[in-house]
């Protein structure tokens, strides 16, 4: 899976002293953002150029073990499944030492710029299918 | 189930002009939070005077059409399981005109100020048990 | 000064226990909304109909209390300064027993739909000539 | 000035395609954060190992030019004045081409774990010592 780490700050903690569990969906961005941008292709380019954006259809998250203030974890993404319609990462969520905190998955679509459903680029289809499988 | 009104705030959105799809773990947040108050016990009570925190295990959010800036949605929470360790809670996210926007669940343990897993207290089991069910 | 109540929830604490700081900016926002609001123009409308949008120029807040998880606190909202080209908003959070948390203030200039400072539309000039002052 | 870069992420944009302003708050957060872990102490060992927590007093941001999606920016924190019971961090956000987009500050107390206002500790005092001034 790609791997991208990031720390967890005082403004991500709640009073339980853990990460609030919505900024798992934050990180999944996160991760597939950086995931996109090492296969080539930013998601902003994605936006700009290829002129669709992947709205999410569906997200889900199975919390492990909390990840708490300082934390360096590492966000694993990977392509769980690739349709001509939809896309479907999936994540795990890391500490340090290896410890897995969480895993969870996002589906997408693809809409063009006018708001309406399209087929993924072929550009874009190219480029996930070099994407890390799980 | 529960209703609960929430307005759609600016700093919800993302540059697509929805709401940015982290926030509905949010608002389940506030479904839940309202439920229990409306119940006879805010959570705040709960974590003080029941000694016991419900922290997440599972959380997911099928999303149906983009909520907008300043939209007032409701969020409809009822209880989908009870059992004697964990329980889950069910969320539908629904505009003002009555169209479903997003759909989802959370489960929660229980955890004593310990730390430790612990059952569900009696009087917060004798509460959720007056819950609206799905 | 124009008031309006939120519930302190529980993304928005700390591991202090508190609200975390950045939050009372997303308040404020709270606050300028429903006071334009219920001055008969939504925000939402001034972006739409009015076709400007108010960028914040500067933000301050001086923190004098805590916030904590459930507080229902009032945000307070006035116009403290009202030019040609920009408003100053000025606001206080307060809990519901009268006990003053926090303090500040938002300036905001006008962007056209092209992102170029304009002057504030004659429309919302007379409607912030009607908001509580500072 | 100590300079850190973090990624302007989706989920910190807003409808007008800027970041919405309270991030900044979060931004400045991480540049103290990482200017005292570059010091030699990070802020998790502050309030561990000194027992000493930092709530903000005052925090101040003037806003010149909009950060968008996926920019890289670098946050650049310095002490701007240390007295015995309070210290005051100066911020500076700017682009990866060197345009300044924010500039502010954050004003912190110390608080001892019972909640009551203490001195600064002789070991993060002689840290911040060793902190960029402006």
């Amino acid at each position: 899976m790609h791997r991208f780490s990031i720390r967890v700050r005082y403004g991500d903690t709640d009073q339980m002293g853990f990460a609030y569990y919505a900024n798992y969906l934050r990180w999944f961005e996160i991760g597939r953002a950086e995931m996109l941008r090492d296969l080539g292709m930013s998601y902003a380019r994605v936006e700009e150029e290829l002129e669709v954006s992947l709205p999410v259809l569906e997200a889900a998250c199975r919390y492990h073990r909390a990840a708490r203030y300082d934390d360096l974890v590492v966000i694993e993404t990977a392509v769980a499944s690739l349709k001509r319609a939809s896309v479907r990462f999936a994540y795990r969520v890391v500490r340090e030492d290896g410890t897995l905190l969480a895993e969870g998955h996002t589906e997408h679509c693809f809409l063009a710029r006018d708001g309406r459903p399209t087929r993924m680029p072929a550009s874009l289809e190219a480029l996930m299918a070099r994407a890390p499988r799980v």
